[in-house]
């Protein structure tokens, strides 16, 4: 059981909160708005805190749960703040009509820039839809990441989640996981749904 | 039950067309290497046919089962043969040590730009391994393409195999499912091992 840090109170920091807790895990909040992160960690409940937005978060895993449009500012505004955590990119930097990247990197390369060399960045859990995630079903979570021990570390987190975490290599991978996550989007809008998410099957 | 039309006589022609045959398909072979089509024909058996290379194909759908570096090639050789046929783009424009994709558009779009203008490419089974779909177990199959009803023939086909076809729409998602290739191989490469087939999961 471990504390881990959300930065952000919507869809996916509800989705990954609730299922933390559900797990056994303690969950601190860390919105922008005060009042939004206070009325979520009330809905998580199960001892989830609020934390001050750009204090050093709890957790050894701080989850930037924001949307792509905020993500840089958001690690920017925290800093040094972040040194030496496992900074988990769960965005999806898809244009407007979700057709295309608006990055030509990727959003987690766009993160790291911005973070403190201690910390670690990975990519994870961008091609599971937030409702899906929610439910609370085992999962496929692709990673990527450089830091071998950084991967580990959350792979035990998801793993502990009922999501199998599946390698796909250093951060270099991580514009073939938002790619993905456009896969998800356009299979999902052309016939199979959004109950959807990407994984692998073994035979 | 249809015939199908292969063109190529190597791992994922083999896969292919074994899967068609035990179930109840007939399968053509196109190789340009007639010896070796004839000898793959035998092993598939169940009247396997061998055609002439560069001559109309006898399926509606025709698969394009050459390494990617033959791809442009095959096509242009075929022409006008290939005229208001479906034909399907399998290959992976992987780079040497597949860390990257060599093609700025995709391989399915210079399979179209070289095909008959009647000619329907769709991209799809590029994320299953040969061997993977040699084995005959129920998989996911993404497909893209701009004709609805080519993607619907192909459709009913793939799932005529066990395979589930899922829609990721129009060419234009071919970068996505080639970009899929890589994420494949790298979670492959990266402790999943190659037993391994990109799919989708419902919950």
């Amino acid at each position: 059981m471990t504390t881990i840090s959300i930065i952000g109170s919507g869809n996916m920091a509800t989705a990954i909160g609730t299922r933390a807790v559900n797990h056994g895990h303690t969950v601190e909040l860390l919105g922008r708005n005060a009042t939004k992160a206070r009325a979520l960690a009330d809905q998580i409940g199960n001892g989830t805190t609020v934390g001050t937005y750009g204090d050093v978060p709890k957790g050894e895993i701080v989850i930037v749960a924001v949307l792509y449009d905020g993500v840089v500012d958001a690690v920017s505004t925290y800093g040094d703040a972040l040194a030496g955590k496992i900074l988990v990119d769960i965005s999806n930097p898809f244009n407007a009509d979700a057709s295309g990247l608006v990055t030509p990197t990727s959003a987690a390369h766009e993160m790291a820039a911005v973070a403190p060399d201690s910390a670690h960045v990975v990519k994870a859990l961008n091609t599971i839809f937030g409702h899906v995630l929610a439910k609370g079903t085992p999962l496929d979570a692709f990673i990527a990441g450089d830091s071998a021990e950084a991967k580990a570390t959350l792979g035990a987190f998801l793993d502990s989640l009922e999501l199998r975490p599946l390698d796909a290599g250093g951060l270099q991978a991580a514009p073939l996981l938002e790619q993905a996550g456009l896969l998800l989007m356009g299979l999902a809008r052309n016939g199979a749904g959004f109950e959807l998410a990407l994984g692998a099957q073994v035979h």
